[in-house]
């Protein structure tokens, strides 16, 4: 066993956009959190204005003022692997800054822990919520291990996850669906095929359902979610010279979150009854919730007009518990995942200057 | 090394039923004849009318009793592997012989070697070839092989391969083709599936044209070919949440000997010329040529209505070298490569005695 690596020293109360370079420049892809928890923690307990609770690799922080309302600031510190985009690197004209975890979401990170550092009075009470494992399965998840854990961590009346919307409100996020949809045949010597049944052709009905299938736009929330209806695998085939006698359609549903999961699936069995259908997997989708007080007022404090999530984010989760969620982070959210991930260095600032507008308004 | 394994005396004089199953009971799946082959050799060397050549695990036989023609009766003498389906065993009336190879194609050997050793002086020379691997890829194919290295051994006017027929002459076989098709389009995250293009939904277009074809009946020389064009896989996805870009299908062409290869491939691609189609493998149909004075004779000595030949065997290479070849051994060959391959123990005499007629006429 090696001794575990001391603590980056981070600086909250210089530039956002440096901190967010340094917090990049700890690799911490899923799985490996422990020196940036470690160097977080750190970092926030010499604030005295802050309560500092560490559980695992999630790092919470959070004011204790008495104010009427209480937001949770979150973002997750995890990274999907590096593809030899670290260290960080800035453009030449000072503007880009690129490699992994600049948008997805070391920016959102850096732009909470400036504001619990810098913040030392907010209008509300904050709860920051850095967690771990956001990027893979959702039984790893931090935050969802909370959650269960202890919830009373993240009891609040509204919650800003960091997520990247390129420093727009995003609201809600479409819920995901995906099942698996089975054709069975006949299996037969390809050389008598008459005597089989084909189920390859068979999908072929499969296929054509997708092809005809007109995704729908919803607004839900004064929001438009634009749905989508996919089929991400197929497979099938026994040997060359053998009629196939199964082939599975591997489907993907992202839907709007006027929909519950009993309600996408009752959709896609209706539209698949004739096959075999499996669940394989799901997430709920979470509504924009920015009909709330709270989150129109939000709404008004950093400006701009707000936009449907595409894409699953843990706003999910905080909606499952009842309370209103939004992503505002900075990054192109396109960019997330990509080897060339890259976020603007203005965005990071100006999701910093609004969100500090709304906590000291 | 372990030492060789003895030979296996064979009786070619008794009953070819029971030289059947001592045949199958030479466990001899591909690449694992030699001891099937010692034996074969050991027991034609006894009969001094024949001469015997062995190359490699190929036994080859013959009279030289300067006839007019000469035929060529041959027969493969590897299985398929064992499914828990050896040593043999006979049905309780002693009707029906069981176990691996029973019907693809050892009861074909036994009828060639009894015929070897029984039939000093047929009225037409006879080169009798066992050969080896024929269950696996054509390049290890040991009849393959003699047409290439030694084909003087195969001349002939006519030759009967013993391939499983039910005991009825069926003429020519059929030809294969396989086709990969290939579909594009552009990877894009699922849950912003309109900024991409589904490689797997374009395959609809290729599942059509499959289950729109109307696969034909062809009279060639007399006999009747149903040919069958069918997917026999289909793969295509990067990620549960990925659009793919990419989407396969492998086509089987099954083609009467009305075609060449180059006509085959040439209507396969004006089905699918939309998509990227590559030929991944390929062998040529042969005609039944019962046409030829020879093979007429051999048709009214035999006796039954000659059929055609689903399915691919060796007479396309004895088509390709110019010799009119037709299939009739004992055995459904529906029944081949399964577990419960089994064989009438009558079809066995019967083959072994309507070419005995014909050899003796």
């Amino acid at each position: 066993m090696t001794e575990p690596a001391a603590p980056v020293k981070l600086d909250l109360a210089g530039d956002v956009a440096e901190l967010t370079r340094a917090l990049c420049d700890i690799p911490s892809v899923s799985g490996d959190e422990l020196l940036i928890a470690d160097s977080i923690q750190e970092a926030l307990q010499a604030y005295p204005h802050l309560e500092v609770i560490r559980d695992g690799n999630c790092v919470i922080a959070r004011t204790n003022l008495g104010r009427a309302e209480r937001v949770v600031i979150a973002g997750h510190i995890d990274t999907v692997p590096i593809a030899d985009n670290l260290p960080t690197w800035l453009s030449p004209d000072g503007t880009m800054l690129h490699g992994r975890g600049t948008v997805d979401m070391k920016g959102g990170v850096a732009v909470a822990l400036a504001l619990a550092a810098q913040v030392e009075a907010p209008s509300r009470d904050i709860t920051y919520v850095f967690y771990d494992c956001e990027e893979v399965e959702a039984t790893r998840n931090g935050l969802g291990r909370l959650s269960r854990t202890r919830p009373e961590l993240l009891q609040a009346d509204f919650a800003v996850l960091g997520e990247p919307t390129s420093a727009v409100v995003e609201g809600g996020c479409q819920g995901t669906m995906r099942i698996e949809v089975e054709t069975t045949g006949t299996a037969a010597h390809s050389a008598r095929s008459w005597m089989g049944s084909n189920a390859i052709h068979k999908a072929g009905a499969v296929l054509d359902i997708l092809n005809e299938y007109q995704a729908r736009e919803i607004e839900v929330d004064g929001l438009v979610y634009r749905e989508g209806l996919n089929a991400v695998g197929i497979s099938g085939g026994i040997a060359g010279n053998v009629i196939p006698d199964r082939c599975t359609v591997l489907v993907n549903y992202r839907f709007a979150p006027d929909k519950t999961l009993d309600e996408a699936e009752a959709h896609l069995r209706s539209l698949f009854g004739e096959y075999a259908v499996k669940v394989t997997d799901a997430s709920p989708a979470a509504r924009p919730g920015l009909n709330a007080p709270v989150a129109a007022e939000f709404v008004r404090a950093v400006g701009g007009t707000p936009g449907p999530k595409f894409g699953w984010t843990d706003v999910a989760l905080f909606s499952t518990l009842g309370i209103p969620a939004v992503n505002f982070g900075p990054g192109n959210p396109s960019l997330a995942h990509k080897d060339d991930e890259q976020c603007p260095v203005s965005e990071i600032a100006a999701c910093l200057s609004a969100l500090r507008r709304w906590l000291t308004a």
